[in-house]
């Protein structure tokens, strides 16, 4: 059976290279084979040709460690994934990285490597899908994601805080496959993991099936029934990690070191795969190309639709490359005392009647954050138009949401809470700023004067922390104008994220209006002297101001 | 019936608190109260003339935005709260914090605010009791640990991670109060959580039981099921939040704003509480005066064993004040090269043979932090004795639990992962700070010669950052005996959290051994000079002795 075939050069095409680079993660390549066998070669639609197509399935590999699965299945479906590029893994320079970095022109929709950040980013695909689809009906936007997760994946907090999510929000089109192989980096998980993993995603409102993940009819089956589910899916699979490998099959030995060439040998007699190193046969390559011919006819078609209809087009055009009129800043009296949250919250609106594309929303702290549309709704199992999302208390899964909806493409999103709990998501805000993607984080409370909270509120160090981050933008307005000023830099930046950090009490206003780009210097020069310059930012500002008195 | 009286007196202390501080949340302690009162009325073994007595049961108030529920408990119990304290709710220097601090001799447990941190500290307090009364007998040993948890709490990844791993270890004597009230602070939780939450306690491992809140009877019945049950216990109480408040009860207006004067007053009409203000009726006083003769005898009678056994008392007060000798730097050859990992990794060991108090683990890294300590076993459900606690890929929950065992008291504990993932953790980190609690971290894979694992996996900026939250002490030593010096350090410290980077890659040793008090000095001053200063930690050391030649 060819597709046994196709398995297998995933499996060896993985081996050998991790052998090569003397260093990555052979064993989850090797049991989830069969399981990218079936979704790519039957139901993953994709154009190799235009990888980043907008209206492709996205494909996630949670578990960042098993990159050379994915790589493996870039090269064999044509993407622009060479056989060289995989004899150079983990080398300095190459695409094939040791965690896959975001590369959509290569296929790599989003970096993954930190567990739990790619399950819970795909769940922010899924939800830019669901609203863009319901804005240009699905003659346009009509895709699925897809990702791996392990068990790695599913012990984090924020998968749990994505997946409750959601399976709230009824996020049908999200279908994950959670590799069952009952080990993990340091060994057997039932030394630390023994929960009822399909229970509890069924508490969260899922379909889930349990199959054996190398039955690959049964893996054809639970996709297809996953697709005709309304709930999001976890198909949970049993594998054998490391599977063919007769001494490492099923242990720890196998997940994160090289095989072994002795090893390797054994493996290929065990799946009769007598084939020299980083060998394809042809008929690997035949098969998928034939499979791949299943996006590029849904590409034409799409592209067939699009043209047919030259509105839409424009439409869809002027929606993904939106113009945008800078915000001007919202009259406030000078003298008068305003919190930046507030003036933010009007710039939001502001922007959102001319930005279509702005969505977003915060933890369970929207009307304390400003942050919400007025004129739209609340994005909903039932309300896939509303721009505002509410993610719940769910500070770091919001992180990486907002960062899937960004990488998604089509939207801007932005998310919102207390400047203190950015220590909840910044795992996520940090692979923001690695991935370059131009994620909006909204900040607010952002000093000891936040109120009687007490300490656990007050930020005191977070300014520093986030300045740390390389590639991510801090902006801290001081005024009306600068504030306008923030959100237009985050909106115009295309290559990272910004944050922007608010009050929550009032500031003075100028006397005389301050120019939006004003915010670009980055602070401001109080008063300038020849012992003292005071420089401040925020709240800071009018404090230096009383103080230069 | 009094124990409508006790619940009632409860509220009101908390709804006239609220409103005199103009700032709070009473709908939480009204929700709560009657839980409350059957839980510190028939249940919580304290000792209010002496809160800290190491065998009291833990109470802990996860949703600490209710401090006033637990400020309310602690005054009419007898604890050294008074009612001018009450009064002063929220004021500097008052006890009655806007959210609870830890104050162990007042009976406030640990620091709460943040959500999800209390739920994850208390099953490291759980954790810690288990170790202990294997130690030491239920003579010495055998107490509960409880905790009130909001829907913002189980939201929260730190819940679930922690969760998981109390299912997993079968931690029976953790029973948590679940307030289902159906409002967290922006409305509505329907608009963000819909997950079934007794059933993914249930595939924890947990027993679950869903109640009436109100029902003091139902209350009394499912606490003596959960204290019978040997698995953690999560009582799902379906409450009212604001209950009495005619106008705003099961609302989002009773969550985080004073009631108002008119509003308090009906809400007396309808309870039935026609009293003034901050006032107690004595039966109220009276009725939990008799209840904490539960923990009075308690304690008498666990003081008459301590006594009766002046062997096992010298072994308990050795235990509990244990003389630390320093460790000394293991024996390395002179420029050998070696991983501060692993020398850190020899120094445990040594430490471990002298400091049975010592506990700790790593986040499924523990072959890679070398914090395995050789001589001891595994803690599980089944041997409690072990010293090495496996904490599955759960970095947010390490940290909370490892907070939880250092303030529960009798151990210290550290937590381990790779620098990069403090990212994960920073929210525990800071609260260990805030709460002078000497919980110790170890962080290996310190720099960009990690390996090939490449830029997720990079630590940059986390030096920085990390070294900007107020009182963590973060450590980097650079050769066998600074090392060493590290953990006399972290282990010395009783007042604030240590954290040891270490190295993944050899560092040449020094030719002549170093001091391990060296370390102290924060950093070397590699080459003095007149126009550049050469000043290094850990692995740099080496890099600039090799620039300054």
């Amino acid at each position: 059976m060819i597709e046994k075939d196709v398995a297998n050069a995933i499996r060896f095409l993985s081996v050998d290279a991790v052998q090569r680079a003397n260093s990555g993660h052979p064993g989850a390549p090797m049991g989830m084979a069969d399981i990218a066998t079936v979704l790519w070669g039957k139901y993953l639609t994709v154009d190799p040709a235009d990888p980043t197509w907008p209206d492709r399935d996205r494909f996630v590999l949670s578990n960042g460690h098993a990159s050379m699965l994915l790589y493996a299945l870039l090269h064999l479906s044509g993407f622009p994934v060479s056989l060289d590029d995989i004899k150079n893994f983990r080398q300095l320079k190459a695409p094939t990285a040791g965690h896959p970095e975001i590369e959509q022109h290569l296929g790599i929709e989003t970096t993954t490597g930190p567990l739990g950040q790619g399950f819970a980013t795909a769940v922010g695909m899924a939800l830019a899908e669901e609203h863009l689809r319901n804005r240009f009906g699905p003659e346009f936007v009509d895709h699925h994601t897809y990702a791996f997760v392990s068990d790695g994946d599913l012990m984090e907090g924020v998968a749990s805080e994505a997946a409750s999510l959601a399976g709230h929000l009824q996020l049908g089109r999200l279908v994950y496959f959670y590799d069952d192989n009952k080990i993990s980096l340091v060994g057997p998980t039932e030394w630390s993991f023994s929960e009822d993993v399909p229970a509890r995603f069924d508490s969260y409102g899922w379909h889930t099936v349990t199959i054996d993940g190398h039955d690959q009819g049964a893996i054809d089956e639970a996709i297809a029934a996953a697709l005709d589910d309304h709930r999001p899916s976890l198909i949970s699979c049993k594998t054998h990690i490391g599977y063919g490998s007769p001494n490492k099959q099923d242990t720890a030995g196998a997940h994160g070191s090289p095989l072994g060439d002795d090893e390797i040998a054994l493996a290929r007699q065990t799946l009769g795969w007598e084939h020299p190193e980083f060998f394809v046969p042809e008929a690997v390559y035949g098969w998928f190309d034939a499979a791949m011919e299943r996006g590029r006819a849904a590409h034409a078609a799409w592209q067939r639709r699009l043209d047919a209809d030259p509105d839409r087009a424009e439409e869809w055009r002027r929606f993904q490359h939106p113009e945008a009129p800078a915000a001007s800043a919202p009259d406030h009296a000078a003298g008068s005392s305003v919190a930046t949250r507030k003036i933010s919250g009007q710039v939001i609106n502001d922007i959102a009647a001319r930005r279509p594309d702005l969505v977003g929303g915060a933890a369970d702290l929207a009307s304390s954050t400003n942050t919400i549309i007025d004129a739209s709704s609340d994005f909903s199992a039932t309300n896939r138009a509303g721009r505002n999302i509410r993610f719940g208390v769910r500070e770091h899964a919001m992180g990486a949401i907002v960062n899937g909806i960004t990488v998604h493409g089509g939207l801007r999103a932005f998310g919102a809470t207390f400047l203190q709990f950015s220590d909840y998501m910044r795992a996520a805000v940090r692979l923001a700023a690695l991935m370059k993607a131009p994620s909006i984080w909204v900040w607010t409370h952002d000093s000891v004067f936040l109120g009687e909270d007490g300490p656990t509120h007050q930020p005191v160090e977070h300014l520093a922390a986030l300045r740390a981050i390389p590639g991510l933008w801090v902006v801290r307005p001081c005024d009306a104008g600068e504030t306008a000023g923030a959100w237009n830099l985050a909106l115009e930046r295309t290559d990272g994220p910004t944050a922007i950090v608010l009050t929550r009490q009032g500031l003075e206003m100028p006397d005389t209006p301050t120019a939006p780009d004003m915010v670009r210097s980055g602070a401001r020069v109080v008063r300038e002297g020849t012992d003292v310059t005071l420089v401040a930012t925020g709240s800071e500002v009018p404090l230096a101001r009383d103080a230069a008195v």
